[in-house]
């Protein structure tokens, strides 16, 4: 089979690692950077055998083997950009999060189905071995029912003075827990908290409490003041607990063979008595493989562009992670109270993916 | 100096570490252990030279030789053994929290002023070598002003069927803050989320955003649910982040000498720019010695009946832990929505305290 | 059952942990602390109901009460008061090492079995939970053959004038080693290599290479000046590879489901060709409960004096530990050349064991 | 200034990363992949731009663009493709070791000198940011007078049939002590020993213990059997010890700043007296970056090609590598018996390294 034909927009902070997991992969081509300041582009093109530069998204999009468009450019441009390779016929994958606004993306995914045209979130997070292992063990049961989830991503990023830290970072989260949770346990109300305590004029540090279907909960940490970084992520069942703590390497992920049952009857006459029973087991620790995520995002595009099946983190899940970022920011105006949310599940898609 | 004469009525789940404590120390004499299961007050009491049981309060209480009552039993009797124990002319040390109210809390402090006799809460984390070490750091203005403050307790303990996580685990992370933080940094308002997700009946997963002086804000994720057991504190400042994680022995608290400046001026055109400035440095784990925290708890109360210092960790702290555990109740109770809050501090015997 | 009579000799550096253990026992009385310096010796009895303080051996050796003698003593001098202890029929648990010499330790071994008397050696890491999981993984056949063992003890112990370190260490992992290994897999020669880059007049840096049976080896590695704490053993076999670590107590053990096998036949023309195939699975962490180890100890001296078995390490286990220490001493002084071993065991008293 | 034209002869295992390293520096270009196996040398060649595959030595020689040949083949083929490129008048890069004998290497130093062209050893390790770190805190000092040295390498590496464990994976330590150790501490004397317990024909377990210079030593564990992977160093000085985990990538490098003094004078009547104090500090862990080590090795061998200076792994230091590895043969083939050693250190080359 032929490979895909790629063009690359945006030679910023993500474009440089996009450029090269696309030349040096053996399904895709690449064949443009494409930046408005050209001498970044050309750097990033010179390298590789067969890449143009350019600062003309005409040129890119009037490419015929051109397949493919990645985009990795200001969240605010996305929606313009996107729908312009839509129209000209190319497949799009774009950067988190996938618009500046839900109506935006709603715009999008509309083209994308016009257009008949995949449309692609670089949820890059969701292809790492961690991840896809996560969803594996929970999708079979392991963990028995989900109970709560708790992540903290404390980053090195920088404050940004047009987004809050939960625009910014939590969209990671957000996109793996669309990615790994089943749709029972979809977020259905978003209560979050926010200080700004250095006088930045954004929320710095940030507090989602998500209340999930079934009663089960998750909460996200997010943080731009810490340069200290802590990236992990809990996964509590009924059968056993998930801890992923993705900065070590050696064991990424554990899994405490340790369940709680709710114990029935009791006896009512005595206060404080546990109602809980705990069974204490072994921690096991899967062996995974180390491979680049950014890797897998660029095979998932191209078993999408050739039909083979429809991206995994679709334009429906950059969606929904702009409706929980919506309903934060109306939280956060409101005192912190619990906002209820319906996230937009495509049942059709659904069915596709699988 | 004569030893301090001291009797532990309750002989429970803590009682014996007190008992072991006491009749291990160089400066106290363990009189009485007290339950109203008597064969449990005298296995512990039979092991100690001086030591003998009762299950009476009042024989106790009639000893001369008791000077000082150490109290470990369920929260809803403390208020009346501490009372009688006070109008015995005795002085009290009492496990967290302090009363299963704010109305209760005010009234032992009301008697043990009336007595002038010392109400002592039992704060054990507060005499850890590591949260000692965390109060001199800050105190010393080594992290610079504090920004924010993460708590995580995820434990081991059983689920309880008259209170909830929050007020079963919290007053741990309350009482470390009440001691470390300076108090321009006190709670000023209280914001919390739970689920019960097994249907226990009470919340077993809790989250408490804490709104501090001086627009700086604490987190406190506290979890029954999770055989997991975490226990980590990062309290980020302006000039370093320290973090606190209590199950690595050889590397409790780490210090980040990294800092977060906010840059002045700054280009007004460009978007996406960063207005902040991080510093990265080294991190520094200060050498710990690996004390039992309980024996610093007797030494505080020794001292405090001997009329040397007040002690630290005293009845006041107990009271503005409850009232923020209250307010915790009334942010559950609609919705997660920030609760104002003005603790009891009373300038008289801060200034006593130091 | 009535409880066992307990004096403690020697009230220096271990002897406290023997009289709180003993004390705080529930099958054991402790009756005698005695040590020359009086005041040690009244001070640790005089915490505990039951116990008196001498500096008389002979006055513990003449009370009808005392079953057991719990010697902590320096090593020089355990021949002499072990003798005299057995001579005056009572049972000895000694601390390591047993004896200054082998010599000295087969009398001891002879006056017991005389005596028909317990000779104990307080090898306090087998009784530790960490020990007790390796040596029933390793029974069960968990780990496959072993390959390999690899220790490491870098202690905060201090340099002594009388003994190098690996007399002063590795008695901990010969010990632990003797506990764990099946009988096939004993030492069966000694290599030593040692520096004393401070000019302390000792050996301060210690590496012993020893031959174990069936083609498989240990390395010890001791050090008396790295302040740095580092306490791992490694212990590879054909099916598992286990890893202890006594310092992170959330996970002391680790057991790698990874397998070596030797790849028969192979194409000779080809250079460079691995010989081996290697299977990456999992790692398991056991749950292991945090006890004291040396109330294990007790317990095994208690069970030992009543007659219920025969303690797992007895005089036999400390002189093999002598044997190879010894072996130790000439390989050091020969240039590090391996020292051939025969290590003493009576197989009467393995059967008896079991 | 020019960027330098380089060639990389072998495609296998580590040619890759050397293909990519060259064609993404900013200084130097890809010429030309060249193997046996034109296939492998073409995949490689292919993504880059103005890079050519080939399966002739001959035809990279003959180019003129080519300066430099980077060889990464089989050990037994450097001597003959070294002198080969050397005489054509290329630079050349190998990889470790520099070649199977010593008398191989002699031959390369000579004519490397003859032609005067650089002959560099790839020891990646040296350009690591943690070694690059080590050195600069030894040089300075800061650790004291080195007293020790452990080093443990559990490799995933496969067993050779042509080299034992020693050969395959000590040359990583060997190169990086000679790269951070004053020549002072240089190997005297080496004593290994090893085992085969799989039947491979092979020593498979390796350790040896390395006389260093002053009386200090060194100790280095090698091991194919062991799938658990293991990377670290300990380095003890009379001021502060350093410990390097390599697999531990928030914390590679920590030092504790905690000195051993022997004590002068002391009582002799007392035995077991400590002659040694103990000074107990904190922990630093220097920030460092997360840079590739072999982009590093491209850059000192563009600036040896461009004259700036000589390259800090130069030929002497594999050389170096070589005369420890044939002394540690010679050690195993008679029991483990220390062989003294006399490494080549040229004081006219290390004056120009400086």
């Amino acid at each position: 089979m032929e490979n895909v034909g790629i063009a690359v927009i945006g030679a910023g902070y993500w474009g440089p690692n996009l450029v090269r997991n696309i030349a040096m992969s053996r399904t895709a081509d690449l064949r443009w950077v494409c930046d408005l300041q050209l001498p970044l582009a050309d750097r990033l093109a010179s390298t590789f055998a067969g890449a143009a530069a350019t600062d003309s998204v005409d040129r890119v999009l009037d490419d015929p083997e051109v397949q493919a468009v990645a985009i990795a450019t200001p969240a605010w441009t996305h929606c313009d950009l996107a729908i312009r390779a839509l129209r000209a016929g190319k497949h799009v994958l774009i950067e988190k999060p996938i618009a500046a606004s839900v109506g935006d993306a709603d715009k999008m995914l509309a083209v994308a189905a016009e257009e008949d045209r995949i449309l692609m979130c670089d949820h890059t997070y969701c292809y790492t071995t961690a991840v896809q292992h996560i969803a594996a063990v929970i999708e079979q049961g392991d963990l028995g029912d989900i109970l709560f989830v708790d992540s903290v991503r404390i980053n090195l990023g920088l404050v940004q003075t047009d987004v809050n830290v939960l625009w910014d970072l939590a969209p990671h989260d957000l996109s793996i827990l669309d990615y790994v949770l089943p749709e029972e346990h979809a977020v259905v109300g978003v209560a979050a908290t926010g200080s700004d305590p250095i006088g930045a004029g954004q929320v710095c540090v940030g507090h989602m409490s998500l209340a999930l279907g079934q009663s089960s909960s998750a909460h996200v940490h997010v943080n731009w003041l810490s340069p200290t970084k802590v990236r992990t992520m809990i996964i509590g069942g009924t059968k056993r607990t998930l801890v992923w703590d993705d900065l070590n390497p050696t064991q990424r992920i554990s899994i405490f063979d340790r369940g709680v049952d709710l114990a029935l009857g009791g006896d009512e006459e005595l206060r404080h008595r546990s109602q809980v029973s705990y069974r204490i087991g072994d921690v096991v620790s899967p062996a995974l493989r180390d491979t680049e995520a950014l890797a897998g995002v660029i095979d998932e595009l191209v078993a999408g562009v050739r039909g083979e099946r429809r991206p995994r983190t679709d334009g429906a899940a950059g969606l929904r992670v702009l409706q929980i970022l919506e309903a934060s920011d109306q939280s956060l105006a409101r005192g912190g109270v619990n906002i209820d949310v319906s996230l937009s599940y495509d049942a059709a898609d659904k069915e596709l993916v699988k």
